[in-house]
């Protein structure tokens, strides 16, 4: 699971992490997943193909302080090819407490900007991403048996 | 209105405004706006009420970029007191055209870090929110007629 | 001279403005500074000329804290048309005292990333620049008389 | 050795890692480094002193890409209880090739923001603090030998 140690440059004068700073932590570890998952997020850009967030969606439960490190749990949530939701959990190293979650909405474009789909565009990634999309809901199923 | 210029840091490697400046641009609007509403967001916090942000919501529609300049229509979408909903909209200067729109939610504080309700503890700032809430509103009601 | 409104987002939990934004202040500063000598440095990357930093310096003076407005004094104090040196002064707008001083300097690459020389590469530029130096440095000298 | 894994947020239109971000680096190894050492920059600014950087240097060698790792090589350039001058070697983890080189002037201050002198403020910190400087200083001396 991805691992990031909040940073002091990442702190406000609240004393907490800055919460536009949990934004960026999903990116990290969204590219953390998909290294995991064998995409290489700079591959598929050098290939022409970039990922752009349509949405962005997060909890704040917890603040988190600086020094401390979380731990990032990820899910596909939704994807078919075109659009993709993702779903973050970051939780204190620790207590495994929930600090944050969150969510993001993305889909694929060609070097021209164009929208496309990764079935044709990228076969290989959409059978990657697909499988972990069917896994990881075979999962929720049986948590919600 | 809040006027943004798009900075050259601000930009990531796809060319555009990096997604999670828009949070940082929210910010920034927000405490622009408490301003003109007579709310200085400094003083709130050296009076001992902070207000973090609970939830936060953006939808990117169009890629802001680097030198662009953009204005910041805000609302508030819900208040009572002791929550508050914001809403965003963050427009391009020259053509008006919506690059997104954003929402978030906030709590207020005290020192010791327990949630207090706005009536009570700072009745001034109460009665400008919710004056501008009514007035939010209202204005929406006769969009809506 | 450019202004910049000291964010929320660029404090520390020092509850000062955290060191690292003082060097894109500078940026800010410099691209604003460009402009107002007639330099896009938006077009002169789309002519496919950038102009990295090759080193950056800072002296922290006072500490900048959130609200407070700063306004930033720049100069040209080397220039050949290959490289390039500029000054900073970053001032409290309220009461004129010099918060942080610095220095960048720069090259010219083009598209390809070669080191190029702006006398030939772009004229125009070139001369602006040049007569900015002259008169940045007949002011100092006048100064020291 | 520190390492630091270069983000897609910390990229500009460039296609680099923007200038900024390695001052933010210099400041994660830094802490990293005193973890190392025993001193934790958490408990030091808890117990009332905090360490403030007065100048900061960089020059930049070589541009870091998107999801290159960095290490961080550090030293304790000066030292006397006062004032503190760290340098900072930022080398690609696959190549060694140093991409960047720094230093960081600092002071010690006390939580009514006067500076102290951690023989006396900090006595236990001090002498680590003097052990790796007199370290750092005789491996140079050999390295020149």
């Amino acid at each position: 699971m991805y691992e990031h140690k909040a940073q002091y440059y990442e702190t406000d004068q609240m004393g907490v992490i800055h919460h536009s700073n949990y934004i960026r932590w999903m990116e990290e570890a969204r590219i953390y997943y998909l290294d995991q998952l064998g995409i290489s997020y700079k591959r598929l850009e050098e290939e022409g193909i970039i990922s752009p967030v349509l949405e962005v969606y997060g909890k704040y439960r917890q603040m988190v302080q600086f020094g401390d490190t979380v731990q990032i749990d990820m899910e596909i949530r939704q994807f078919n090819g075109i659009k993709m939701t993702l779903g973050y959990k970051v939780m204190d190293k620790e207590s495994g407490i929930v600090m944050f979650s969150g969510e993001s909405k993305h889909c694929f474009l060609n070097a021209k900007g164009i929208p496309v789909s990764l079935k044709k565009a990228a076969p290989k990634i959409y059978d990657i991403l697909m499988a972990e999309y069917k896994l990881s809901n075979k999962e929720k199923d049986k948590e919600n048996e």
